[in-house]
């Protein structure tokens, strides 16, 4: 093995910049050419890449989005994107492939290794944590602490001005953000797709808070689980009490990256590059416990059990 | 003078704490007794409020929100209203009153003022700097820099996946929050409630910066203005390019009060007893220039004029 | 058990008060009078502590230090402040004790322990991440967030006027933080208390790099393995180079604790309250991969051992 | 005027680049040329400089520290010096300059002009907000919210271990930072250049405060009033108390600018440019209460009066 690539794909995560670096550093000490492909398979694809330096990834570790830039690319699920691609892989003599990203990303990346067997090694990146196999992936730290930092403004207001908020944070299959900043940030209720939602229930405690005296609340609800603007609808037709919303959106994407963060991805990008060298392939690396952990890409696309009930319950104890 | 009261009305704004613990303490200092009234005018008109003493206002310097809770109250626009909250003075001993908030509570202050005669001075508190005959008002430089650092993550995202954004901000009447954080955070357009929004002329930009490379845009639009989504939608049709909203929304009310808002706040409680005790009433304070500035009721309330174009020129030259 | 007890002791850490909170919120649902004792052990000497309730611990779950306060009690580990204690415990019908704290804690709750058979169970609560067969302790990720920031700060400065900085972070006996943050800070060198200082390997890479158009530095040292100015002075002699030093200090202590210091914290002192339910005692609670750990204090108290070259020869290869 | 040169001198202050950015891309709308000088008045005596366009100025408005990089240069308060400067200049056809920086980067520009009349002006940006004549510098409002951010986490600390900081902040000449910080941190005593230390009245509040209960005490210390350490030490040999210190040191330099700070740069950088094409020369541009002003050289680097009795007054009545 002389030279590999390096992309990242799919929806960007705080981090992926770090594991970048790492890849190309590390990569250059084991005596490899690193290259970097720009917006993921799309580059591959149209052969945008080049030859990637020590100094080409100066700076980036404390920076949000990746420097490589990514994107969705349908055209890489075709046979005719998958054969360009191939003839780019074949054309710039890469002998493995690193590939930072979600299911998505992995799910090509398998069906491409099948096909072409070029080697792939994939870094769970996605501020989901959706990743089967894996405890955390790159960005889920970092996008907590951004949502939760949100939520604590939002309670001062909350409070100041007794009002009830629905706020609505990533999370299109998992309520894994939603469970971990309702807990964080004190929240009075969370809805998840996990869990069917209870409107009566809700709205049960809502007005029970208010006859006691507790006026402002905050119910964090999981982007898959439904629009905010709906549920504050529903809530007020209940309970006859005034809603607010807010939506957190790609606020949650950016941002420098926190230590975990990239503590995760620079040991995964050294992993990554280990990996390869040892002459594995089709798999997503993360970390268990601290751990680097290694997870077939068949499996780690399947969907993720998230264990709801003991966030859920402590949430509502706690308030 | 023997007893004064402070009071939080309005939308709450960060720096609202640091007021009353400026207000309460230099009263103290001042041999005055200071009371506290809960939830704005609704606490004055309910008799909500209390006796308090140093130790009241202890650590909330560095807290958004308000401890006093604030409340919109249109009960105090009415002669019912006022006569009730006159009563709650008399009873009370109170010899001036304290209203931190913006415009709406200054013009129901005046009045108050008018038909009681109970002195009022008013401290210039409200995150849109929408206060005439006042260059800044408490809160304003905490939202600002809070919408900023959303733009900053934003762009994270925006540049990595190459996509258009439209970032909603606070300012139903003011565009000063949007064309602030516009050039802070180098975006590329900003449409605000003082200038008509020529929709061709963004269009015309983006698909320019698309046809030379720029592939992402950051609009800031002033709640005033116009609908994030709605403002999308109309650019995708125009363009033919997909387009993504974020609505800041509720988050700029709240978080940390920064330097320059705990500042002001501080003096201007000062200040604001210092009125009190000199018997000046009527009146609302603020930050001109670093100087502390008095001004009417009267002409405080009235439309605040923003010179647009320096800035507004500055932004589409700099991008 | 009808009443317990809840104290913070030793130096505080970024997540005691969500600790606080949950000991105190989940004791009550679960039918229990909890009692805040303040100032940690000597508050249980000299009797000062109070009922607590669901209110007495609003707000407090996004705030730094502790709400019960602490301190370092030497009294506690003589025989005449054990059995005053003791007193204390009998005469306030405490049936058993949450001690919140780091390693000293531990040992003296132990002795406390064997000697009167008070029911107590710990937290693992401190910024150094020092306590044995636990992974991660509360606190410890924002105090790394903390010392992260900083460092980030100085490497605009550092890049910009081309110094060396010698970084000075906690961690007396053990190196943890250090080399978190060098490694998430992009850092040049680590020096800690688990790995003898090579001074010559360490200036010989500055020179090294010097030579080859680097001339930006940062070096982090755990303050276990010596003084900033000390090693400054040294590889200023070495290498005839100027050297800045910045010692982070208390500044690591504060701040909102993150969410991963907070859904811990929240998490702990549920499970604390459980364990004294189930008649477990004289055992500490920390997280291992996730998952709450019951570790016998006498296990607990023993050094830490860290597994540093993973880490450090990470941090070597990657600038 | 067809071409002109940027340089950034003297200590870095967070908003440079920013500056930069400006200059630059207003430069190129105005038709001119900007070359980029490396390392302030070193990189003009050793012509390290190059051509920039729009490019080489994105992204950059949001980081600290300045890409052109700066250091303090004494060789170019030689004649040769500054011979040779001027023959970058005229080689290079340069025919204005716009110097980023403070008094000491003035005072050479103004020597260098009077000698060789190569038209230059100024943009004062010094964390130190040291510039006479000058209300607001680019950098200070950054400056003091990092150092408020970081006596907002030691408060947490010295409050829950009831503890006496003294903090060390930057200021050098000018206890502004001291005071701006000591007023919006509610920190109990400040301690400045401006004003004689009285040791005993310092101790005396600190013990009077102890008999009546407050136990924690912050003490911000600018750098140019004494070391934090020697202070310390004579509070506990006089009081008998313990005492901690922390020097917050360099990290005030870096960070990402404030919403302010960054507005002011881009204001001052198209300022800049727009003085050198209306033959303005021998200048400091600044702010002053929003609005830009020009000083002569000869009066900026004057010593700046600091009108500290209101903000030192205030700082002791509210705590």
């Amino acid at each position: 093995m002389k030279r590999i690539a390096v992309l990242t794909t799919g929806g960007d995560a705080p981090g992926m910049n770090p594991a970048i670096r790492s890849v190309v550093r590390y990569g250059i000490n084991q005596k490899l050419e690193v290259m970097g492909v720009f917006r993921g398979w799309w580059g591959l694809i149209n052969e945008e890449l080049k030859i990637l330096n020590q100094r080409s990834v100066s700076g980036i570790i404390g920076q949000g989005g990746t420097v490589l830039k990514t994107a969705r690319c349908s055209e890489f699920r075709t046979e005719e994107g998958q054969k360009r691609a191939y003839e780019t892989v074949k054309k710039n003599n890469i002998d493995g492939l690193v590939a930072i990203g979600g299911n998505g990303s992995f799910s090509a990346a398998h069906e491409f290794y099948k096909k072409y067997n070029v080697p792939c090694v994939g870094i769970a990146a996605s501020i989901d944590n959706d990743i089967n196999g894996i405890d955390y992936t790159i960005g889920t730290d970092t996008a907590i602490n951004t949502a939760l930092d949100a939520i604590d403004k939002i309670r001062d207001t909350a409070t100041s001005m007794e009002r009830i908020f629905v706020v609505e944070v990533m999370g299109r299959e998992s309520g894994f953000i939603a469970l971990t900043v309702a807990l964080a940030g004190g929240c009075e209720d969370v809805i998840i797709p996990e869990k069917e939602l209870d409107l009566k229930a809700v709205c049960h405690d809502i007005v029970h808070g208010n006859l006691i005296g507790k006026m402002s609340w905050i119910i964090v609800l999981a982007e898959g689980a439904g629009k905010a603007d709906d549920l504050a609808r529903q809530i007020t037709d209940m309970t006859g009490l005034e809603t607010r919303t807010v939506v957190l959106g790609h606020v949650q994407r950016g941002g420098r990256p926190t230590a975990f963060s990239r503590d995760m991805a620079l040991n995964l990008g050294k992993a990554a590059v280990d990996c390869l060298l040892a002459g594995k392939t089709d798999i997503a690396l993360g970390m268990n416990a601290g751990r680097i952990v290694e997870v077939n890409f068949e499996v780690a696309i399947r969907k993720k059990e998230l264990k709801v009930d003991n966030f859920y319950n402590l949430i509502k104890v706690l308030t």
